[in-house]
């Protein structure tokens, strides 16, 4: 029986932990920063839960994270009564948590101080693909950790991917982050200017999305963009986290962004309307609002 | 049998006019504005050459035109020597070039007085579609004529679709330019960071192209934008006279655009680099060359 930790129970944590307790011979503790949480996952999952992350990591052979940011990160990691501080040679660290690519190696290299094994693994997939547990998973670390997490990973995952070194998933999941971006500005741009043409936007997407202008967007939001609903999918303010991740990791590189950019200060709009929780789609909420 | 005339002959229009030459059993007439393009055509596909679109037009059941732009269509319909003054009543003039929404109406108008039907239907799938027959076929216009029409056009087009009255055929089209504006950009952003991060762009597009990041434009370009090949698909110089009739009739109908507006100047980029013929993803050249 595998020992399994897992820090971290928002809105992806809390089902992927699940899975991680559902399938597979697994004994599961989670911690989370309110235990309100943590209860209400062991009373729905079994289990139990700690007081710190470094309590649930305990001769854990894999644990995982699942939070907010850099920050959130680090202290749940390297903190005080971080997780680090208690892995056990052997063990495997699987950061699940959207991060910088910069601080991924700065963990991998306290990793392979301690003995143990460090991956970056940021997902897609959104909270309806961790609920049903098959987000995809973009990893970055050694070919030989990798090979050990992954059986443990694909009960929450349908794809998993070694991209590359350590920092290699983080930055994939930048790359998927960009497209999206310029993505769902052109998506928008172009309901705004159907609407205001007065076209049948379902008849319009039903002829034009197996071709060229064809995205999973258009397919998944061109209903609920026609119909004004944002309640659901991935929020802006979420969004924006990762593209201030995108934008200053391209900085570094000497990458120039510019519509990317220009789109992250629309989701800036987003939010002086109260959009914070909005999926990225109301990019078209606003145009509509703006005209501009 | 009937009797078809296609005005136009060019990357488009030749395959186009082959296809209704080649199904069913239509007494196909060309015209080109060069003659030596209308002898190669008929020494392939059998038919015959007019002089003008006038005598293309002279019998005809239906009339076909894929010709450059607004003035081209103007001057092939309404000039001196154009289709519509031949048009008997009862025969159908199919326009499948993008052009603008107002043409489109105006010529209807002029349709309308000669007793003819007329559609706007632009199509999408380029060359190769146009070649392979399987292009989508957008169109505008009277249920009754389109329905006439559907059985013809189908010789060259996999989908055909009425998305309303005259003119909604080039709005979609418009859509769908505006749709790709953005999301090449964004795509273009995205390689060129991966790849200046190191990442292993065909690794990477296996793992998230099937998630809410995946476009046809990623799944189809993203090898040739790796490779930096753009010699081939569809020409900037095309996508700017598309966007121009975006940007003119969004003027119109005060919609904003600001992504696809600063995507047309980054194409301008691109043509000042010579890159007239390029396929659109060489927005990814331009990040490349300018940097920014």
């Amino acid at each position: 029986m595998a020992r399994v930790a897992f820090i971290g129970l928002g809105v992806m944590g809390y089902p992927m932990a699940g899975h991680l307790a559902a399938k597979g011979d697994h004994d599961v503790t989670v911690y989370n920063r309110t235990t309100e949480k943590s209860e209400k996952w062991v009373a729905e999952y079994g289990g139990s839960f700690a007081a710190t992350p470094k309590e649930a990591a305990k001769d854990a052979d894999f644990v995982f994270a699942c939070v907010g940011n850099d920050d959130d990160l680090r202290s749940v990691t390297l903190g005080e009564h971080g997780a680090f501080s208690a892995m056990r040679p052997g063990s495997i660290f699987i950061d699940n948590t959207t991060a910088s690519a910069r601080i991924a190696r700065e963990l991998a290299n306290s990793a392979e101080d301690g003995g143990f094994g460090f991956l970056d693994a940021p997902v897609s997939g959104g909270q309806a693909g961790a609920e049903n547990g098959v987000l995809t998973v973009m990893a970055g670390g050694k070919q030989g950790v990798f090979d050990r997490a992954v059986p443990i990973i694909e009960c929450y995952a349908r794809m998993v991917g070694l991209m590359g070194d350590v920092g290699a998933g983080q930055l994939t999941k930048m790359m998927n982050q960009i497209c999206i971006a310029g993505l769902m500005q052109g998506l928008s741009e172009a309901i705004h200017f159907g609407k205001n043409s007065g076209l049948d936007i379902e008849k319009v997407i039903e002829v034009i999305s197996k071709g060229a202008a064809g995205s999973w967007q258009m397919e998944n939001r061109y209903k609920t963009m026609d119909d004004g609903f944002y309640d659901h999918g991935f929020a802006v303010d979420w969004m924006r986290k990762d593209l201030s991740i995108c934008l200053d990791e391209a900085k570094k590189n000497g990458t120039s962004l510019p519509v990317t950019a220009l789109v992250d200060q629309y989701y800036a709009d987003v939010q002086t309307m109260g959009g914070n929780r909005w999926d990225t789609s109301s990019l078209l909420a606003r145009l509509e609002k703006f005209g501009e």
